[in-house]
């Protein structure tokens, strides 16, 4: 198809589409003619999911490069989920420091938590894993809000995230293809956060509603 | 305490306290002069508040304002968490419309999973919730895409985020005030989103190293 017909099929205008070109994110199509191409269903395929990683993924056109570059490269499931899982961040912001003591007391507690909660879950984790600095990001804030929790509540949540994970490999490995296994990785990335999250609070929603009928008014007497 | 030693104490400048003032945010201090005012612990609280709802929240001026006026208006844990449910938004970004037809289509069948998954999780929730139209929009979002995934997938998912659920309700019950109570909910919306990803991706990375390390070399022969 023309580009025009690109541009149709996608909703992705023309200018976009040649944007995107210039900027590496998506293979030129068959030349037909000095100013001619031609494009294929690899390029509506290749659009969508540059649309996707943009909107609903939230990445600059920089970070979608990289993304897109760790998808081509992948070979298999694992190593097609490591790469995008790696590039693919999870975005914690964290407040101004205030105090430098209590900055560095904080630190170091998150720091202690995450190894912990690695060791007690028996995970096989580099140190210099991006999720591993992104967990102690998350609790070091956590800790400067004076948020209620125990290790022992985290240990919690993390038993089912270790079974969220294991239906997000079997789903990865009914793919046989590399490439269509990396771009559905790339996919269930950026789109599996905000599904998990809107089934929780549905479940969350359910859970109040029952508690209320039941006449539990919240103080801690269930 | 004074202005200047609120400032320093949470790190949030003086001018962006007074804005947060202004805006109604925070209450005013307690007067002691016509233009001294003495700040205590629950200034500091708030402010900490505020400022992981705009940064790690990532929430508009505005929307910090709902979330605070239901944090504040809560009176037990169940109408404390609901209320801050349905004002701190889960972000679910769409690509633009392309074919009328096939958006049509999509849109049918994405509203129609969404209330089977409801039927079949016996879930009481109202249509007006913010969350089905949420998760009617991730998933007509996952059908541009042509994400490859059956209904059975999200049962499963939905089975743990019921779990999830539970352990973050039952958390808040463990709360006998309800003004911390709502306050929590706050932090644990806020932030609990991350953390539980995160978890998810050491999981993942943990998984992926195994089935590496066994051969595994994810073609679907597992």
């Amino acid at each position: 198809m023309k580009i025009s017909e690109l541009s149709r099929t996608t909703g992705v205008p023309v200018a976009s589409i040649k944007y995107f070109r210039r900027q590496g994110l998506m293979p030129a199509g068959k030349a037909t003619a000095a100013t001619l191409a031609e494009y294929g269903q690899e390029h509506v395929q290749r659009l969508r999911l540059i649309k996707a990683l943009t909107t609903l993924g939230g990445l600059s056109i920089a970070a979608t490069r990289d993304v897109l570059t760790a998808v081509d490269q992948a070979h298999s499931t694992e190593s097609a989920l490591g790469a995008v899982s790696y590039a693919l961040p999870v975005p914690v912001a964290e407040s101004p420091v205030g105090d430098a003591g209590r900055e560095a007391e904080i630190g170091s507690a998150a720091e202690a938590e995450v190894a912990d909660l690695i060791a007690a879950m028996d995970w096989q984790t580099p140190s210099t894993s991006p999720h591993v600095e992104g967990l102690t990001a998350a609790l070091r804030e956590l800790r400067r809000l004076d948020a209620a929790y125990e290790p022992g509540d985290l240990v919690a949540y993390a038993e089912l995230a270790r079974s969220i994970a294991g239906l997000d490999l079997d789903r990865a490995a009914a793919f046989g293809d590399p490439e269509a296994l990396a771009e559905q990785a790339v996919i269930v990335f950026a789109l599996s956060a905000p599904v998990l999250e809107l089934l929780r609070r549905l479940a969350q929603e359910d859970q109040v509603r029952r508690r209320i009928a039941g006449g539990d008014t919240g103080t801690g007497a269930e």
